[in-house]
């Protein structure tokens, strides 16, 4: 058997160069490369030769190669959709623990007892909806249900996530909001989303639950948020995003001590190879094997 | 059978007279019951009618109730050793991700991105030691198992903690923390572990290391912290208690974006009762059927 010819652009990143050695590849330059994992935007993406048969996008959004025509239908495309998942679950644990145990509070604080031993409130127990219970959805779903949480999983189709104790489709989102003491959102960005967290439905929530956004900004209508975390309405807000990003310096949400604002890195540019190498060697192992691959990009798939 | 009369004093908490209700008893006076709930320190703590055979106490603690001499030894006595376990195990949790996942520089900043984005780590993937694993570690190894991390229990007798992928004896600590990336510290403040965490164990764990404390503040050397925090020989602290409390209102780890100092609530007052409720029923229902009592408070231990 062949040794399998990949090369790593633009730059030889330790973690994907060991991705290919540990599936007993070798790194070559482009012009004597099967395959070419590249780890960065459009900016800069080469002419392939044609010995190229599979190209590894290191991101999970694709539009940009899209909108640069460097896609073609003569290889094999592959994305990271899904590869980074567990780690932007994390994160949403992380921040509701972080609003929920009143570690936000207590960080913008010095010793205010009064003011956090009330307010702590604990996820066993309590009820977490996931708005757009996709890939984040399905590894967030098994770390709440061990914190003891019911997880109500909300997507579009309604399709049950495997561990939610109820999955609902999109049109019972209300219902699933009215039910919950704590929300996550990991839905896309559409029309149908934009703003979904408005005056009305704030007003569904509870005095003591928390808004997890590590989606997209738009999701939320900050205004509206504002007004919901000053007045009781809600208990807290964590978001690893905002509308626009990054958000005014002075931005009037960054003075609320029941809000912490992580700069989008749920999926942090630092960890993006360490976390991409488990499933590039995947891959690199069906490619080989002539399996179909992972995070296939489909024609039709904006393009 | 005659109805469990129970006294719950000196308020009629409603959790844990719903225990009593859930258990089949009735809530009396206390010159009528066979069992004083006591929810509640030693001042004020009454004298106790012949027909009292059982007291349960509210606290992990006795000690206030040993020194003011209250304890006899012709009734049960039990307290809530163990009660607030899961609790605890869920704030330390959230104060290990805080950390980790720089929720808590993010709540001290805004949208520091370069600062934040290269000091996310995950817990997946990584070794978190738990010294002093009893109740407490018991819950919080399986929730660090669900995060993906791997658990090093460290205690007295090095018997086996369920979950924890090595346990170790106190004696190889040292081994211990410089094998974890993160730790958490469950221990008793004796003489042997008062200022365990010095100078020369802080230089033992790694840049990128959080130390997380719900148990009790005299374990760590706070100046040898500030001293690690400072010069990036540790990556944070997360602490639930401080020596002494409440800690100075102008102590210099408040001004530290990679410290977060939680004002002792990881059991707060404030959920108390309604944590220790099931525990109370559990406990009612051994007293009725004749069997051992969880907690008890034995002869000998304390007084």
């Amino acid at each position: 058997m062949s040794t399998l010819r990949v090369a790593v652009e633009p730059v030889p990143d330790e973690h994907l160069v060991g991705a290919v050695a540990e599936t007993g590849g070798s790194v070559v330059p482009l012009d004597q490369a099967r395959v070419l994992v590249w780890v960065g935007g459009p900016d800069g993406f080469p002419d392939l030769p044609d010995t190229v048969e599979w190209v590894a996008l290191s991101t999970a959004g694709i539009e940009g190669f899209v909108d640069a025509g460097v896609l073609d239908d003569t290889r094999i495309w592959t994305n990271a959709s899904g590869f980074y998942a567990a780690g932007v679950a994390e994160h949403a644990l992380a921040m509701l623990l972080g609003g929920t145990r009143q570690i936000v509070r207590s960080a913008k604080t010095r010793w205010a007892k009064d003011l956090v031993d009330p307010a702590v409130r604990t996820l066993r127990g309590s009820t977490v909806a996931i708005i757009g219970a996709g890939g984040i959805g399905r590894e967030l779903t098994p770390l709440l249900k061990a914190c003891g949480a019911t997880v109500l999983a909300v997507n579009r189709s309604g399709r049950p996530v495997d561990g939610a104790d109820i999955t609902m489709a999109a049109d019972r989102t209300d219902e699933a909001l009215a039910a919950s003491d704590h929300i996550v959102l990991a839905a896309p960005d559409t029309p149908e989303t934009r703003h979904m967290i408005d005056d009305r439905t704030l007003a569904m929530l509870k005095p003591h639950s928390w808004i997890v956004n590590v989606a997209r900004g738009p999701l939320i209508d900050e205004a509206a948020l504002y007004r919901a975390l000053t007045s009781g309405v809600i208990g807290g807000a964590a978001l690893d995003v905002t509308d626009p990003e990054p958000p005014a310096v002075d931005h009037p949400l960054f003075d609320l001590d029941n809000v912490v604002i992580t700069p989008h890195v749920a999926n942090p540019a630092g960890r993006l190879t360490a976390e991409m190498a488990p499933h590039l060697a995947e891959n690199l192992r069906r490619f080989t094997a002539g399996e179909e691959l992972l995070a296939l990009v489909r024609a039709g798939q904006g393009y």
